[in-house]
């Protein structure tokens, strides 16, 4: 019986990275769908449960992307709400590689700077990664501070934060470098998740900065958030503080969503969200 | 050479239920493609003509569906009549499942009941699993009604089995449990293609009818459309009738789906539409 | 690591011909994207060069088609503009067949004619194969006339084939077979590229002309571009004159299509478009 990956994406063309990292994680075939949304998922989740026997459908899984997490958040919540055991299929949910990226400059961090009961923040990050992000930090037991350039946005990212991980992360406006101070202080960990091409903390600022032990950008697109970095960067070290750019994140990404691909095919019924994809990320790391 | 399946499916999300079924029936390629009409499908089947030589195109093979069975029968038409040999190829006409699952019920009611000579009953048989069930019974020799909420509905589907089949069913009008006496008047089986959650026949009237001996239904949503069933039932006995639930219908239906795609391979040119179906039903049954 | 193609085609229904054709050549997994714009592809390419490592994105490539070559041209070039080596793929460019057709046309010609410093006429030559062949033949050497009910059409398509490849042909005004003579004087060879279902050049004129020595014919719907030949011709003589009919040239096409595609998979950062797919055309001929 061969291995059937569904992909359903909301775009109207579904992702080709999505479908070549499936490829190369498993020797599967792909049903690819993409302009997919909550009303026409239902019948493709009904052509998984009801063409295969309870125990076979094993081989069968789902996989939801695209590039607004917001429109994948609701086809995930019809998908889950179709599925019924025992005729479900395991499911992953990864928009925008949201929780892959996430939980990549997570672990990344969590590595090198132990972070329990210590401040880390979270520049931009009102968005998907800085979202999951904040709530992998906050069960990691870090104290937690969210930014944006609007109080409103990120009371309100708050606020789902809280809904979804059951804790919520501080708020703060951070328009430029002259905000950052109060932020950071007595901080270990910063992690940028500004949109692409935009800088969010100078070179100075980070580089002479007392209490910070690590940094990462998600950022891949010049000028990056991180001011004088370089996005290779996969846990340099520079002047006491260790730094990771996007491409240095990447790496593990990748490793975290094939591994995460190939875990599908193991266990049957299983939802990869944001906690059950970053719980994969240390063997990922091996 | 690989074996080569063109879907072509009416719906914008062409079906995952074929896909899986098909890729699970032969180790072939399925070339996927939704929102197919008469007009672009003509294409589509060139290029499946144009690729290779004719004794490779038994390789080749199209498989029609959707959940609009009007709408894929257009596209059939325009498929039959754009394929010429050599350069033909099979092709399987399902949308919706109509085929096969029609072959199933039949094949199931006629094999615990002889059927021939014998009169049977379609209630609510005026849609696409009721018209083709009507004509595999007329061919089997059966005295059929279809029933109908609406004559005029009833009457003029009559009028398309006569037209495809060669012979017409009686027509009735059912519009709840008083009117069924009449119509089962004698009858050896009923066959229930009611709209999903519809009842359509009461526990008390088939369990105490005198001479009915098999019963069926193809809905799979409760409330069933025979009172006190179970979907689940496979000629189940009881009261000394013979009673088959939607799965229990399922399993044969999927057995006639995979072998029918399987023979899709095996000869060139064949048009598998609802008799060359209910041929395989015996050998897919064993 | 898996041979991953990806099909980008502007139509809405990505081209079927081309799937086909290209899991006969290789043993590649297919990503098949129909409705593709110059806006929506890039994430497609994204999609391709960041999934993989520089040396195993040779195993990647995508095919470009799709029935209108005007809007194909857009594609590659976005595409073209997209890729940066290291992290580029090789791609193939075919809409409706144009490169290989033409190439195809004008290898045969050549294989039977000595074709350098002669003069050849490509009669309808202003689309996207006349064009190609137009360029191909100067290449050769030869002197070349392209043809067109209207002269403007004519001069356009000669401005365009001269920016492409570098030399423009001569332009001509061809409304029926009495402006022909002119137009042949002197030709050894004369290719007919009119759409499908219209005759270029009566039987009598091509029969008894004095210099022609090859005639080609791509119309493979009767009326053919050459009255009296047959669209399975291949290298047929008569009376002196070499013909090739559609199909005939089609054999070739075939072979040169299938080449073209498995040399995408052993060099990495192809661009084949009309030159280097002519290049194959001696192999593929073999």
């Amino acid at each position: 019986m061969r291995k059937i990956l569904l992909q359903v994406d909301s775009d109207l063309q579904p992702s080709v990275f999505d479908a070549i990292t499936a490829l190369d994680s498993v020797d599967c075939v792909m049903l690819r769908h993409g302009a997919v949304t909550p009303e026409n998922v239902t019948a493709l989740v009904h052509g998984c449960m009801f063409t295969r026997s309870p125990q076979n459908l094993r081989d069968t899984a789902i996989f939801i992307g695209g590039s607004s997490v917001e429109e994948a958040e609701k086809v995930l919540k019809k998908v889950t709400e179709t599925l019924w055991a025992p005729l479900n299929v395991s499911v992953m949910f990864d928009p925008n590689g949201c929780n892959t990226t996430s939980a990549a400059a997570v672990y990344n961090m969590a590595s090198v700077c132990a972070l329990s009961g210590k401040k880390a923040a979270i520049l931009s990050g009102t968005g998907p990664v800085g979202q999951r992000a904040a709530g992998l930090l906050l069960k990691l037991g870090a104290s937690v501070t969210i930014t944006s350039r609007n109080i409103d946005k990120a009371k309100s990212a708050s606020d789902a934060i809280g809904r979804r991980f059951g804790k919520s992360p501080e708020c703060a406006v951070m328009r430029g470098d002259e905000d950052i101070p109060p932020i950071l202080d007595g901080a270990v960990a910063a992690l940028c998740c500004g949109a692409a091409g935009v800088q969010l903390i100078s070179e100075k600022l980070w580089r002479e900065h007392p209490t910070l032990r690590v940094v990462a950008d998600v950022n891949a697109v010049p000028p990056l958030g991180v001011e004088g970095s370089d996005m290779l960067w996969q846990a340099h070290e520079t002047d006491g503080k260790i730094v990771y750019g996007a491409i240095g994140i990447g790496g593990l990404k990748m490793k975290i969503h094939r591994l995460a691909i190939s875990r599908l095919f193991e266990e049957k019924g299983l939802i990869l969200d944001t906690e059950a994809i970053y719980d994969l990320a240390g063997e990922a790391a091996k």
